[in-house]
Order: C-alpha cells, then sequence, then structure tokens
C-alpha cells in the first residue's frame, strides 16, 4: 500500500475527506508539524549564503541540521498514527465469545492504545520543537521570508493542539491510570504556555514586516 | 508543470523545505484550509448514515456540500499563491533602463501587487469560512469523529493567521493607499474574534472527547 507521504495532496486531501477512517486527525497533526519544519528550512536555505546575513550562517547552518532532522521524524508520524489506528480497530475486531477471549482481547486492546496515547505524545513533542526552530527562524532569518518563519509557527502550533486531541482520546480509555496521568501530565508541560509562544512568535513577525 | 496538489507529500515538504521561492507560506496557508475543510467533511461523512445522528442528518449534508466546495476553492488558492508571485516577480525583472521602461515596470509591479494582495485575502476569507463549517461540525458531528473537528478548526485558525501576514506584506509594497487600506480594513474584520472562537470551538470539542 502507497505510504501517505508519497500520495498527491490532492489524493491525501480527498482520502482525510471520505468516509475512510484513516488518514484523520493524527496524520493531519504529524503533517501540520512537518510542514512547518520545512517552512524553517526554508527560511535558512534562503538566508545562508546571503552576505547580508553572513553573521548568522553558522547559526542557520545548525538550525537546518536541525528542522530537517525534525522534518523527516514529523513525516514518519503521518504513517505512525495510521498504523496504530489500524492495530486498534484489529484490536477491537477480535473474537470475545469466551471469557478467555474476551480477556485477550481486553489486554490486546489496552497494550495497543498505551501505543496510541504515546504517538500522538511523540507527534505534540516534537511539533513543540517546531515552534521552538519556528522562533529562531524568525528571529535570524532574512527579511524577505521571514512571514515563511510566521506560517511556521502557525502550522507548529495547529500540530501541537491537534495531536493533544489524540493524546486525550485514547489516555481516556487506558485502564492504566498511573501510566495514562503520566502521558497526561508531560502532555500539560508541553503545552504549558505554548499559546502565549506562539502568538509572541507570531507577533515578533508581523513587526518585522 | 505539475501542480502542487498532484504532486506527492513528500515531494510538497522537500519544496517547501528547498531555496526555490515556491512554493512558500501562501501555498502552505491554502493547504491548511483546505485540510480543515477535509476534516469538516470527515466529519459529515462518518456522522452522515448513523442511526444515533438522524436527527441532524440533514444538517450534515447541507454542512458537507459546504465543506467540499470550500475544498474546492482553498485547494485551487495553493496555486493561485505560486502564480501571483512568478507574476510579481516576472515585474521585477522588467527592464529598467530607459525613463520609460521605469515607468512601464512600475506600474507592472504596482498591477500585480493589488492581486498579491487580494488573493491572500480571499484564502484569509475561506479559512474564516471554514472556521465556521469547523464548528458546525464540533457541534453536531459524531462523537466518534468529533476530535477531527478540533484538528479542522486548528489548521483554519492557522491558515488564516498565515494568509495574513501575506496580505500585510503585499499591501505595505502598494501605492494605492486607498485601495491597500481598505484591504487592510476586510482582513482586520475577518480577524476580529476569530483567536477566541478558534480556541471556543477547541474547547467544545475537548469537552465532548
Amino acid at each position: 500500500m502507497t505510504e501517505i507521504k508519497d500520495k498527491s495532496i490532492q489524493i491525501y486531501l480527498d482520502e482525510l475527506a471520505s468516509k475512510a477512517p484513516t488518514p484523520g486527525g493524527g496524520s493531519a497533526a504529524a503533517l501540520l508539524g512537518a510542514q512547518s519544519a520545512a517552512l524553517t528550512s526554508m527560511v535558512c536555505n534562503l538566508t545562508i549564503g546571503k552576505p547580508k546575513y553572513a553573521e548568522v550562517e553558522t547559526e542557520m547552518q545548525v538550525l537546518l541540521s536541525k528542522s530537517e532532522s525534525l522534518r523527516v521524524t514529523l513525516t514518519a508520524m503521518i504513517k505512525a498514527d495510521v498504523d496504530v489506528f489500524s492495530q486498534l480497530m484489529a484490536a477491537y475486531g477480535l473474537a470475545k465469545e469466551s471469557d478467555q477471549e474476551k480477556v485477550a482481547r481486553s489486554q490486546q486492546i489496552q497494550t495497543v492504545l498505551r501505543e496510541a496515547t504515546q504517538i500522538p505524545l511523540n507527534c505534540a513533542k516534537a511539533c513543540a520543537e517546531a515552534i521552538v526552530l519556528s522562533q529562531e527562524a524568525a528571529d535570524k532569518g532574512s527579511l524577505n521570508v521571514i512571514s515563511d518563519a510566521g506560517v511556521a509557527v502557525m502550522s507548529a502550533y495547529a500540530g501541537l493542539k491537534s495531536a493533544a486531541l489524540n493524546v486525550y482520546i485514547n489516555a481516556a480509555s487506558l485502564k492504566d491510570r498511573p501510566f495514562a496521568e503520566e502521558k497526561l501530565a508531560e502532555l500539560a508541560v508541553i503545552l504549558k504556555g505554548a499559546d502565549i509562544k506562539a502568538e509572541e512568535i507570531y507577533q515578533l513577525v508581523k513587526n518585522k514586516l
């Protein structure tokens, strides 16, 4: 089966809109993050080599290396969400006639739910990192492409808030409450102040236009 | 040349990240809006036909028709941004040796700049409409897919704020100040309260999880 990232944007949007259960919001969240990282890379690529920005050349090189690495991570998460959703559907579809089957099914569901909580949490973390990278692009990037740093921060922020929703859903179904609470606490740390930070970076960009 | 929407997501992200001037933030803004509309359509498609949601069946059908139409509009805007950027680069590249050439070049730049202001303004309007549609999906959609309405609102909000940056940039270069001020005033109306509304819809979704 063709991976989502290798499908055209039109087909991705058609499949997202359709009644097929995947791709859904989890993949969309990862794409929002990947798009943010790509835009930060664009700002770097259009700043590096410009005599006017020679002073920040090394920092832009380092930033580019981070944003490209993060883009690979987030692009892979588009697929990870689909995979874990399929596993979850398979677990819910297990036989539940005998008591033994019921127990096995429930255990399998809970095992996959842990993964289905961790994956969007990882996506939220990566999107938060994309916000940090967009800030450096907004701070030091070429003024000719500074608006792209503003689009980068908004895209990452949307990805973060979107991924958070999938953590909430799956954590709510977990029977292992200490694990669920731990994951929700990790998410709360990631989310804390993200709205203010995103708005600050956006205003920084707007003031430079 | 292949339209962006017909390229794979991987290639789109690679080109976005590259030093090529297009695609850039304007296309990314349109994609954010198109993704939002697609997610609202997904909520509709997974609510329609479900006996539990028979009461909202007709409203979901109407919402789906609106979100699919908006998705077409926003998908087309991915290309519109690239096209107007190319026209702008061509205008800046016109000869400017003689006084006559200078005047002709300046006039052409100003003509294209009007278009380059209107196009992201249209994108901002369409993204604001996508926020409104996501609200209805969040209000009435199946609880099984309600988180997708939350991703829809965040994606549209990011698209709106991103498109706004491109209006600011191009309006700033316009010599026709009354036209520029009119467009900025239109944008201000669209933006007014959008942050609060987006957060309200997000919280509505979160409270339903």
